[in-house]
C-alpha cells in the first residue's frame, strides 16, 4: 500500500519559497555526492507527486515538480476544473479543492511507491487530516525571514519520531514518521 | 574575544514555547546519553547569558536561564529598571531594553567563553544586528502549529555555514555559523 511523504526543501527557518515564490536562495552552496545520493534515493521511491497548482508560475511556465525528471503521474490541486495536460511524458492531472480524493487517486497510481506531497498548504492540509506517514526536510542553512512556509498555519500538535538525519555538505537530511495526529 | 550564540531547543516547526509559554511538549522523548553529552559541551563553553525578562514566570518564579544551573552571570533585558537578583549564588542582571549594550556587558563577563542568547525577541534583535555568531539548536520531533517562535519575524535574511549535525535518540543537534547578515 502507497505511504505519504511530505517531502521539502526548506531554509531554517521553515520556508519553501521565498516572498516571490522563488528558490534561488539554495543555490551557492557546497553539495556533496553523497548529498545527492540521499536525494536521488527518495526519489526513486516516488510513484506519484501531490502538490499545489495554485503557484506564481504555472505548467505551462516550466514550473513542475521536481523539475519534470521523475516520469511519475502529478496530482495538483486547483480551485476549477482543469483538462490533464500532458509533458515530456508525464500527465499531470488537476483535482479540485479535496486533498484527501487527490491523495487517494494518487496512492492508486503509485502502487507499492510513496505519495509525494508538495507544498505548505498541500502538506497542512494532509499533516491536519492525519494522511501524511512521514516528512522528509533538506535544510539549506540560510534565514530567509519572509516567504512561504511549509509549516506556518498548522492547526494541530503532533509528535514525530525521527527516523533519519544526516549531513554532508551544506544541507542537513531529516526524516520523520507521523506517530499520531495529536501531540 | 567572547563570542555570541543563539543556543534554543525548537519543535521542528520552530517553536521555542507552546502559545503558554510552556516547554513541556520538550518531554516525554528518548533521550540518549550522548544527547546529554552535546548539550553538556555547549553549556561548558557559556560564560554568560543575555535573555528576555518579559516571560509568563520571573526569576522569582522559578523561570531560570538553563534551570540555574550554569553558575554564570544572567543579562535580562527589561522595559524598566530593575536592581540585581542573587539567586543561588547567580546574579540576574538587569539591562533596560538595549540588546547591543546587554551584550557587551554579558561579553566582558564572559571572558573567553561564549555568551549564551535566549528567547525568540532577543536573538531575532542580536541577528538583525549582526551581533551572532553561531546558532545552535537542539529539535525535538514535534509539530506545535503554534506558540512563540524562534525565527517568525527575523527582518533580515542571511546566509548560514553548517559546522555540526548530529543526532542519537530523538533530538537533531544543529550548528551553525552565521557568515553574513545579507543572503
Amino acid at each position: 500500500m502507497s505511504k505519504v511523504l511530505v517531502h521539502a526543501t526548506v531554509s531554517l527557518d521553515g520556508f519553501i519559497a521565498d516572498t516571490d515564490g522563488g528558490v534561488e536562495w539554495m543555490n551557492g552552496f557546497p553539495v556533496d555526492p553523497a548529498d545527492e545520493a540521499i536525494v536521488a534515493r527518495i526519489v526513486e521511491d516516488i510513484g506519484a507527486v501531490v502538490g499545489g497548482a495554485n503557484k506564481t508560475q504555472t505548467i505551462e511556465d516550466g514550473e513542475i515538480p521536481y523539475g519534470g525528471v521523475l516520469g511519475v503521474p502529478v496530482f495538483l490541486l486547483t480551485h476549477s476544473t482543469h483538462e490533464p495536460i500532458e509533458r515530456n511524458g508525464i500527465i499531470y492531472h488537476f483535482v479540485v479543492e479535496d486533498v484527501a480524493a487527490a491523495l487517494a487517486t494518487a496512492k492508486g497510481a503509485a502502487g507499492e511507491k510513496w505519495v509525494s506531497v508538495l507544498g505548505g498548504s498541500v502538506s497542512r492540509q494532509c499533516l491536519e487530516k492525519g494522511l501524511v506517514d512521514e516528512i522528509a526536510l533538506h535544510v539549506v542553512p540560510i534565514l530567509l525571514g519572509a516567504g512561504v512556509s511549509l509549516f506556518a498555519g498548522l492547526s494541530k500538535s503532533m509528535r514525530l519520531e525521527r527516523v533519519h538525519t544526516s549531513a554532508f555538505a551544506s544541507e542537513v537530511h531529516l526524516r520523520y514518521r507521523v506517530s499520531s495526529t495529536t501531540a
